[in-house]
C-alpha cells in the first residue's frame, strides 16, 4: 500500500522552515528576523502573573471572540494611526489570530479556495504559495522590478486580467525590505473593486513598525477602502515570536466572516492574557524598535560602504549582494558563527537587525570573508537546509 | 459591489458554537462538557513559572517541532497503554496542534481536500462536515442504529463503496457517548486499507480517558494498523481547555506528512510550557476524571430512574430524553439556572457532567421541568443560540 496516503501535490515536498543551526555553532543568530530584545524582566513578570490569573480557569473554554485582546489591539493601532489621519480603529475591525499566517490561513479559506486566485508580486514571502496551496487557492505571481519595487500600471493591469479574490502584498516586503509606494494600495484597491465578487487587498505589514520616518501605513487608508485588510503580528516589534499573535484590522464585514471558517476557540486564554500583558508593555517594546531602525540603518551604510549592493528597507532585515556564490557567503558567515538566511532572488543573502554587539560581529565576519576568496578546491562543512 | 465576497457555499451560514449564556443566568453551565474542576493551586503555579520561564525568550521562534512537548505526550499515553498491552509509543509517532480540531484540519490538508471525501456516521460530532467544508473535502455521512451503535458489517461496506480518504470516528462518540466496539476500529482499518491510496481511520479519543473499565482505547491497535489516527486533547480529562492543546498518535510517516500543511510554528512557546506542566501534574487531573466517571455514572442511573431514555455513556457527558419539545425542555432548565446543550438527534439533550453540587441543581431543576407542564399559552423568554 501506497504510505502515507498525501494528497499528490503534496508528496515529496518540504516543511517549510528556515535551516535551524545551533547556537554553539552559531552564535549570531540573524536568519528569521526576530527582535534580539527579549521582553524585560517587568514585561515577562507581568505575562507570568497574567497566565497565573488565566491558569485557575484553564478548565473552560476561551472567549471565542477574544473581546478584551480586539479592544487592546485596536487601541494599539489607533495610537498607531491617530497622529496623521485622526481616526480611531473600533475592535470590531480587528480579529486575531494563532500568528499571522494563521490570519492569511484564514482569509483564503473564507475568501479564496477552489476555484479561486490569489496574488502576489515576486521575489516576495516565500509562505505564500503555501498558504494559497493548502486551501486550494490558485496561485498567480506577478513580478517586482528589479530595485523590488512595484510598477504600479503593470500591477494594476495583471490585476484587472486575473481578477484575484485575495492579493497578497506585503510592506515592507519580505525578504526585500521594499515598502509600497503610498499610492500603491489605493490603486490595487480600486482595481480589485472594480470586478465582482471584488478582490480583498491584504497589506501584510509583519514588519510595519519598523518602517522609516515618512513611510506611510495602510491602516491610514482603511476608512477609503472597503475590501482593504491590514494584517499585523506581535512577533516583532513586540518581541513575541514566541508567543504567536498575528492579527488584521478590515471592515468589521470581514471579521465577522471570518469567524465562519475559524477553529471554535482558536485562540488559547493563555495566548489572549500573554498579548494583553504584553500590550501593556507596548511604550517599552516599542523604544527597542526605535533601536533597531536605527541599527538597520547603519546597517545598510556599512554593507554600502563595503561596495555592495543593498535594497533600500524598512524593516528589522537587509537584503544585499550580490555573490557569484551565494550558498558560498553564507556557509563561510556560518563558519565564522554568524547565521544569515538564503532567501530571496540568486545572489542575495538578506540578514535580520540584531544588537549592536552581533551587527559588529557580522560586519567583522563579513569583512573576513570577502578579503579571503576561497582558496580553488577547498570545501567547506555542509549544513544541511533542512 | 458585493461584500463580503465569501466563498458561495460559505454565504449566510452562522459561525460554529455553542451557546454562550452569563454565570449569572445561568449558574450551572453543563453544556460545553468542560472539566468542572480547575487546576488546583500548585498546577496553576507551575503553569504560571514554566512561563515566567518561557517568557523570557518570547522574542525567538518556538520549537516548530515541539520536541518535548511530543515526548512527554508520548511517554503519558505509553502509560495509558502499557499495563493492557506492553508497548511503548515513540515521540516520533506524536504530533500536536492548538486543540484536536486544529489537528483535524491538519489530517484533511495533508490527506483530505478537494477530490477526495471525508466519511462518518451520524449523530456525531458536528464540527467533522465543517473540517471537511473548509478543506474542499467531500463529506460523506453514514448513519448509526437506533442505540447510537455502527452497524459494523454495513459500515464496512459504506467504506468499501465511498473509499474515503478519511474517516472520522470519534470513541466515545459525541454527542451520544457511545464508544465503538472492540472489534470496531480493526474491521474499519483493514476496509481503508483494501484501495489505494488507503483512508486513513481517525478515531478521536477527545473524551478516551472517561472510558467505562473494560472498554479499550483504539490506541492499543497502533501496531497492528498503519493507517490508524487516534486522537486525544488535553481539554478534558487534563481541564485545559482554554489551553487548546490536542494531539495525535499515528505511524511516524502520519507526522512527518504533516509537517508539509502544518502553519510554521503553529504551536507557541507558551502553549508548550503550558501542556508541559500540566503533564507533570497528571496523577492529580487524572484522579478528578475518576470522580467524574462515578458522577456520570450516578447521572445516568438517576436519569434512568426518572424514566427518561439515556444512552450508556463513556464520555463526561449523558445524552438523554426524549423529549416532544426539547427546546421548551431546555428552555424551562435554563429558566431554573441549569444550561445544558440542545444536540444530537431531535428530541434529545446533551448534560456535561458536573460537580456533585452541579449535578444535584441539575436534578432538582430537571424533576421540577417535568413535575410542571408549561401552561398553555405560556411563553418563556428566548434565548438567542447564536
Amino acid at each position: 500500500m501506497v504510505f502515507p496516503p498525501l494528497r499528490e501535490e503534496l508528496q515529496g515536498l518540504a516543511p517549510y522552515g528556515a535551516p535551524q543551526v545551533s547556537l554553539e555553532r552559531a552564535p549570531v543568530q540573524l536568519n528569521t528576523n526576530e527582535n534580539p530584545y527579549g521582553p524585560s524582566p517587568a514585561c515577562a513578570d507581568d505575562v507570568a502573573e497574567s497566565v497565573r490569573r488565566a491558569a485557575t480557569t484553564l478548565n473552560r473554554y476561551p472567549d471565542r471572540e477574544h473581546v478584551e485582546l480586539r479592544a487592546a489591539l485596536a487601541a494599539y493601532l489607533t495610537r498607531d494611526t491617530e497622529p496623521t489621519r485622526g481616526f480611531a480603529i473600533d475592535p470590531a475591525q480587528v480579529w486575531a489570530a494563532n500568528g499571522s499566517n494563521e490570519v492569511m490561513l484564514q482569509l483564503l479559506q473564507a475568501f479564496g479556495g477552489p476555484g479561486r486566485r490569489a496574488l502576489s508580486f515576486a521575489p516576495t514571502y516565500s509562505m505564500y504559495p503555501e498558504y494559497a496551496r493548502d486551501t486550494s487557492t490558485e496561485w498567480v505571481q506577478g513580478r517586482r522590478e528589479d530595485d523590488f519595487t512595484l510598477d504600479l500600471d503593470a500591477a494594476r493591469a495583471l490585476v484587472l486580467e486575473q481578477r484575484p479574490s485575495v492579493i497578497l502584498l506585503p510592506s515592507p516586503n519580505n525578504p526585500t525590505g521594499t515598502a509600497l509606494a503610498p499610492e500603491a494600495v489605493g490603486v490595487l484597491c480600486e482595481a480589485a473593486a472594480s470586478y465582482e465578487p471584488c478582490g480583498l487587498v491584504v497589506i501584510d505589514e509583519a514588519y510595519g513598525e519598523f518602517r522609516r520616518a515618512g513611510t506611510p501605513s495602510a491602516l491610514e487608508l482603511l476608512p477609503e477602502h472597503r475590501n482593504l485588510v491590514v494584517t499585523r503580528t506581535m512577533s516583532k516589534a513586540f518581541a513575541l515570536a514566541g508567543a504567536r499573535l498575528g492579527y488584521l484590522a478590515a471592515d468589521p464585514a470581514i471579521c465577522d466572516a471570518i469567524r465562519v471558517v475559524r477553529l471554535p476557540y482558536h485562540l488559547s486564554a493563555v495566548t489572549q492574557a500573554v498579548a494583553l500583558a504584553a500590550l501593556r508593555h507596548a511604550p517599552e517594546l516599542l523604544g527597542k524598535v526605535d533601536d533597531l531602525r536605527a541599527e538597520r540603518d547603519r546597517t545598510v551604510e556599512s554593507l554600502r560602504a563595503k561596495g555592495l549592493t543593498v535594497a533600500d528597507s524598512d524593516a528589522n532585515f537587509v537584503l544585499f549582494g550580490t555573490f557569484a556564490d551565494r550558498h558560498d557567503t553564507w556557509q563561510r558567515l556560518l563558519d565564522r558563527g554568524v547565521l544569515v538566511r538564503e532567501t530571496g532572488p540568486e545572489g542575495w543573502l538578506r540578514v535580520s537587525v540584531g544588537t549592536p554587539e552581533e551587527m559588529m560581529a557580522f560586519d567583522t565576519a563579513l569583512d573576513d570573508v570577502l578579503a579571503h576568496e576561497p582558496a580553488p578546491g577547498t570545501r567547506n562543512e555542509e549544513v544541511s537546509t533542512r
